[in-house]
Parts: C-alpha cells; structure tokens; sequence
C-alpha cells in the first residue's frame, strides 16, 4: 500500500489554510464591532448586530474540526480534488454564511444548508475512500481495480 | 526512518470521522431543542434542558482539538491499534456525557471522567512516540529493538 | 516528489501535544475557579475574574484550529524547525495572554498580539511551502534549487 505524497496533499493544504484565514476572519470582524460599539472584552452583550457577529463566528468555530477531519481524510484516503473542490464550496458557504448572519439571522440559512451539503459529500468521500483502503489491506480486494476491469 | 503509510492511519482516520460524526450530532441536538422550545437563533437562552444541551456540546467542544492532536500523533508516532481503541473509548465517553449532562447536570461527571482518562490514554502513547521518534533520529538508540533484545 | 516521512514531524508533533496541554490547562483553571466560587456547570455567570478566565479559554479555542492548521502545513510544505520554534514563540504568548487575562483584562493586549505575529509568521511559512510545492509539482520549476544555484 501506498505511503502518503506531499504531492497528494497540495489542494487540500490550500483548502486548509484558506479556512484558517475564514476563521481568522470571523474573529477580526467581531473585533472590529466591539471596537465599533465600544464593548471591550470580556463583555458579551451588545447590539443586535454584534450578538449576530458572535453567533456567526461560534457556528463557524462548532463546525471548523469537524471540516477539518473531513477536508484531511477524504484528501488522504479518497483523492484531493473532490475533496478540495467540496472544501472550497463549504468556504464559499461559509462566508455567504458570516455576511448573511450579519445582516440579518434568517440570510443565515440557506448558506448554512450549502455548507452542510459540502460537509456531507466531503464526510461520504471519508467512508468511501476509508472502506478502499480497509478493504484493500484486510481484504485483499481492491475496488478501484476492479471497477476499471468491468468498465474497460 | 519510515515514510508515513496510509495502512498505519486507516483505524485513527475511521475513529476520527466517527469523532467528527459525533460533534455534529450534538450540534443537531441543539438545533432540535431550539425547535422544539421556539428558540430561534441567536437567542442562548432558554428552558434548563436547552441550556444543558448548549453546555454539552460545547465541552465537547473544548476537548475537540486536544482530542485530534492525542489521536493523530499517538496513531502516527506510538500505532494505530492503541489509539484507535482509546479513540473508540473516549467517543463512547462522550456520548454517555452529552446524553447525560442533557438528562441531569451531575450525570454529566462519571463519562465525563471516563473520556478524560482516555484522552491521558492517548497523551502517554503520543508522548512515548515521540520520545522512541526522537530518540531514534537524534541519538541512534532504538528503545523498541532495545526492548526487545532484551525479552527475547 | 517526495513522501511524508516521520522524521519531518517531530518537532510539530512535540508542539501539537504541548498546545493539547496548554488546552486543557486553561479548561483546568476554570474548573478550579468553578469550584472556589460555587459555580456548577451548567452556570456561566459568576465574579470578573470568573469571567475572565471563561472568555481567555473560549479566545484559545477560538484560534487552536488555526494554529493547528498552520502549524502543520508549514511544517509538512515548508520545514518542521522554524514552524517548530514559531509555535513555541506561539504557545508562550498564549500563557502569557491566559494568565494577563484572568488578572486584569488590558494585560491580555500585548501577549495577544504576539502569538498574532506568530501565527502569521506561520501563515507565511504555510503559504510559502505551499507554492514551493505547487510549482514543483505542476511547473517543474524548484525555487530552492533555483535559489542555491544563484548563491554558490
């Protein structure tokens, strides 16, 4: 069996870097309105649009491990380019997300749902690409080959 | 020393998706309870229950990162086998937890006691990994040869 | 293109484990304030100090998924020694920001912006490894060949 390729790592580290940067994001905009209503930490109450910027952030930060699990397995047992295509969908998502919650709490929800969908077909690539190499090692049976043999 | 194989991650990357399938399901927990109350967000206040229910999944949270980094360097630098067991250990743990801190906040202390020694589990491996990787790359001694020259 | 070796992690998997401690140091100090003052989960209320220590957590959890980001693809695109000491300098500033924060909340202002500097030093880490290794790979073009070459 294979072992792992920096080579087969690159879209997905860019996926995960461009996350960090959304998430460093999240966190400087919230800043920028505690400097903007004048609220210095550690007070958590404010205007409507500052609770809706925290909110924002926090549902980010509640899901940002598990893309990140997902992003790196799905890279790692199934292939990069799906899984940094669906990560750059779920970024995009997310940040229609941010901006919509900002604004006003139900434009939250339809980028919420895109980014579940991104999340959900990067969590399938996981299992598929998991179930490949489970079955490959313990098995001896390997799906790919066998599928290009009935196919070509 | 070794190159990193995908066969050495395939139990870490399955107990990780689980973790990852775990933090979700208490995400959907809360938003069910908002639901169920009328608790749109981003309102965090509500009936006890809700409140115990954001509680749990935001612990759950909390050890999110420290649970992925003790998983993947114990899985990569000590093997897979241990770390995936504990892995399984400590997601039944907080499975117990959520469930129970959303029942009654005391019960939250035995499973949440349970996924700490797991996850001290997890830290002693990766510790020990990383001690046998150092000591192997920096002065050529090889505890494990060492080991096991010594029993058999 | 070459393969992930073990060696290459060391110094990052030292650093990963250390912020794994320094997590669950800072959920220690507020289950200890809890205790001193009376204050049962699931209760986020309680004295300044309290407070404090809650929101210096919440701010390290904030920024962990980014710091494990970067501090794993610089390690793994660029170099493990500099990423490694960089995220030394980082957790240093995150102790110092953690203890200045439950004291008295301005004395968390400079340690925050210096594990900032380091974060983002690690950011440039990331993204320089990340082109280095994209343009390698899909240009055939190698800076650090072409860089020695210029200099000897």
């Amino acid at each position: 069996m294979a072992s792992l390729e920096l080579r087969d790592l690159i879209w997905v580290g860019i996926v995960a870097v461009g996350h960090a940067f959304q998430l460093e994001q999240a966190a400087a905009i919230v800043g920028s309105l505690r400097r903007k209503n004048g609220i210095p930490p550690p007070t958590m109450d404010g205007p409507p649009e500052f609770i809706r910027a925290l909110r924002a952030q926090q549902n980010n930060l509640e899901f940002s491990v598990t893309f990140e699990i997902a992003l790196w397995t799905s890279g790692v047992f199934c292939h990069q380019a799906p899984a940094a295509m669906l990560g750059v969908l779920y970024l995009y998502a997310r940040h229609k997300y941010t901006k919509g919650y900002i604004e006003d709490a139900p434009k939250r929800v339809p980028p919420f749902w895109l980014s579940m969908y991104a999340l959900r077909g990067l969590a399938g690539l996981s299992i598929a690409g998991l179930i490949h190499a489970g079955l490959r090692e313990y098995a001896g049976v390997n799906l790919v080959t066998m599928a290009r043999e009935r196919i070509f």
